[in-house]
Parts: C-alpha cells; structure tokens; sequence
C-alpha cells in the first residue's frame, strides 16, 4: 500500500524540497471524467494531491474538472501547462473506449503515441495469450514521454513535458503519485499552524483575525467555521513557509482574539 | 435540513425540468476557496450540486477550483459564465477578509456592491446591537442581484446574470441550491443505469463495451472498476435522456457481454 501523505507529516525518501528557497513552485491539478461531473463518484484525489504537495513545498494553484471529450481535455491541459510549473492529470488511463487521456496528452503536445515496450513486457509477463487490444490501449505512451511507476496494481501512468498523467482509482493515484515528487522541483515547505476558537462566531474573529492578517501578507490565514454537537466556533489556519515566523504569528493571532475579548481560544493538532 | 439529492430521485416542486425538451442546459461550477486547494477540506458540494442538476436536466459541463484571490476568480467566473447556460459559485460568502466572492462577482459584471435592504433588515432582527462591520460584509450584494434564499443558518446568497453564489459550507450550500432549481431552464432530465460485472477486468470488458457504445452516441458509457473485499469488477454505467431507449441499450450491452463469455452480468440499483 501506498503512503497516505498528510499535512505536517514530511515525506520520506524525496531529495527535492529545498528549505532554502524562497522560490514559488506550482502545480495545477487536471481531473478527467463524466463520473465525477455526473456526480457518480466523489472525486478524494485533489485533496490527497495537494496534501502531497504542501509537503514537498509545492502550491496547488487550481483545479479543474472535465468531461471525457478530446477536445476539452486538449485545452485545460494546453491552459493549465502554459500556467503553472506543473500539472498532474487523473483518470482516464484504462483500457475503455472512454480512457482517452493518452490521445489528449499527445494531441496537446503535438506528438504521436506509442505502443511502450516496458510496458508490453509487464503486461506480457502478466497476461500472456490474454494480451488483448483493450489492453494493449493501456501500453499507448505519447513519444518522448517516461514512466511514471505503479506500485500498486495496473501499468504504469506516464509523464511528458511538465505534464505528470497518473490514474483515476484513488489507491493507485497514489501509490503513483510517490513517483512524481522525487521529479518536482519541490519549493519551502508549506507548514500550518490551527488556532481553535469556540463559542465565538466569524462575525466577532473576524476584525482581530483581519488585522494580523493584513500585517502579515505573506502568510495566509483562513477562518473555517464548525457548527454541530451543541458547538460552534471557527479553526483558524495560519499558513506559511518560515516556522519561526509562522510562531510569531500564531502567538500574535491569539493575543488580538484575547484582547477583542474572546477567551476560548486554543492552538490544536489538526491531522 | 434541506433535502439531499440524489441520482434517480426526481426533486419535489420544481417547476422547470421540461421531459419534452431536447436542448442541452449546462452549468459550471465555480469552487473558490484556499482551504480546498491546501488539502485541508474535501469538497462534496460537487458532487452534490452534479446530483442535483441530473434530475433537473441541466449538464454539469466543467468545474474549476480557484484559490481567495480576486483576479483569479473574476477570470474564471467570466470564461465560464461566457461559455456555460449557469454558473454555480460555491465558497467565500461569509464575513472574514478572505470571502471576496462577492466582490469578485460586483467586478466581473462591472456592477457596484451595495447593502443589501433585505439582508439588513434579516440582520438587525437577528444581532440587533451586536450588527459589526464584518457581519455587514455578508449583506454586500451586487447592484441588481436577487437573493438565493437560505433556510439552513446564516443571511442568504445571491444571482445574478446567469450566476449563482452560494455558501461553502454543505449543509447551507445544499440548502440554498434548493432556491436554484426552480430559477434555471431545465433541460430532459437524464437517467442513469448501472450494470454489474463481477469476475471480470476491464480488459475483457472493454470490447463489448465499446461495441455497444459506437452504437449509440447520443448515450454516455462509463466503466468504474471497483476491487477489494476479495471481489473485483466494474460498474457500467449508462446514461441517457431517453427512458425507452435507455432499456433497450441495457439489454444490448448485457447480452454484447454475454456474448463476449462474460456471464457475472446483472443491472443493480445504485444510491
């Protein structure tokens, strides 16, 4: 099984991440398929992916779904590649006629497919006799393009340009996606810091909340109300990339809500 | 509690979805909010506004996820109420000085903001003295917007143009999609069909599936392989806005499987 990165939680084995860096990195986050915009299946890989990616320093900068239509697929990739320092795409990599992620990414970087032969030589180590045509669609690598590794089940996803073209099924996504950090130029860290305030709603957090906020902006702070079990509040999410100063910060967030009067007010481990 | 939508369950009280009706509504949802693109919070409320709008009969066409940034988010608003019949907003409606959506908003239509009278007036009943400039921030409306309503907690969201803003938080954001519904054109609403094949990969799967697929271009055939508990298989889904011709291609594909030595084949009802 695949790690499950989280927040906080540093990766291992990736020699990327530059703690030095003061250096923006970004990665935009492709999602192919009618099941999750038909509202069939809960997409969970863009969460996972930008989890993944706080870690190695990386941002998620945008997300965007879209239908299984070449065309559409063609031009988010072409949008989002022209953007963003990286772009990892999700499903659409199976051996059905509505897998056409591989056509896609071909057709955006104007090169032809191939039949890869490490790949035929999985799947002939695998099936056998059994090596069908479907399956033979999930061998189609576009030209000029390396394998992204599948420890989990299935072939490989692939990766061309700064483009990274991984799985759908959310436990292959990734196991795959361990293979795509140790290729990205990973940026500082992101590290967060929560502060929970209780009985308190966003109407009274919100002008201390503004004003460390505003003397900060090179941090970001978001406010993330709850409500339920006979409780309300909001958990305060101090995010940036110097842990000293993220301290500061946080210390200086729960003195301003102190003085505007709100006393229930805690610094918590979120996982 | 408003009601949750679900594919197949026909939402009670709408006046708009037209059976009679051929022509393809779209909608796009708009996903704004830095805590999505950290990892922090899943997302539902896709999948819950998809489900919603399949049994209206309007196509959720596209989704982009944007972070707290204001260029960012009139940019994407205006490519996609340009291109789409509805824009859906979901995210940055509350009264922190991250919620800029309505701003965001004011600006891509070139309108001004303005108090809303109603919003005030809802407010004063509620908070009375209590009534402070952040909570004064949730009744900025665009200059000629209406009100969504919002029967879950908290002042309500707005439309205008061809857009609808709406809360974050899923309990009000499903709240106040119910005050949406009513307001679009809807489209033949589609219906959905799940056939089950167990014991069998895709890689089997897929050339019957596509047989029966090529056949019928005006329906969608999705396959989503599920594994696990001992068991694997895939989910055929088919889809279509046509009941009678929907029947008839069910029929087809299971006996295409069939036909293809599959017999673990039998249609299932899916939540």
């Amino acid at each position: 099984m695949p790690k499950i990165h989280n927040q906080g939680l540093v990766a291992e084995g990736l020699a990327t991440p530059d703690p030095a860096s003061d250096e923006r990195v970004t990665c935009a986050v492709l999602i192919i398929g009618d099941e999750i915009l038909s509202g069939r299946t809960q997409d969970t890989n863009l969460r996972d992916i930008a989890r993944y990616l706080g870690v190695i320093g990386v941002d998620l900068a945008e997300a965007r779904t879209v239908p299984d239509v070449l065309d559409e697929i063609v031009d988010a990739l072409n949008a989002l590649r022209a953007r963003y320092d990286y772009v990892i795409t999700t499903g659409g990599i199976g051996p059905t006629h509505d897998d056409i992620t591989a056509d896609a990414v071909a057709r955006a970087f104007k090169v032809k497919l191939h039949e890869h032969p490490e790949i035929i030589a999985m799947m002939k180590a695998r099936w056998a006799g059994e090596l069908n045509e479907a399956r033979r669609r999930m061998a189609r690598v576009p030209v000029g393009g390396q394998l992204v590794k599948n420890p989990v089940q299935g072939p490989p996803g692939f990766t061309i340009g700064n483009v990274f073209t991984l799985a759908g099924v959310p436990q292959v996504m990734r196991g795959m996606l361990e293979d795509v950090g140790p290729r990205m130029r990973g940026g500082r860290p992101t590290v967060s810091r929560t502060v929970r305030v209780e009985g308190s709603g966003e109407g009274v957090i919100a002008a201390p909340l503004e004003a460390v906020a505003r003397a900060h902006p090179d941090m970001s702070l978001g406010s993330y109300p709850f409500y339920g079990d006979g409780k309300f509040g909001s958990n305060l999410v101090v995010r940036g990339r110097d842990p000293d100063q993220l301290a500061g910060v946080v210390d200086e967030l729960i003195a301003a809500l102190k003085g505007a009067g709100i006393d229930n007010v805690r610094e918590v481990e979120v996982a």
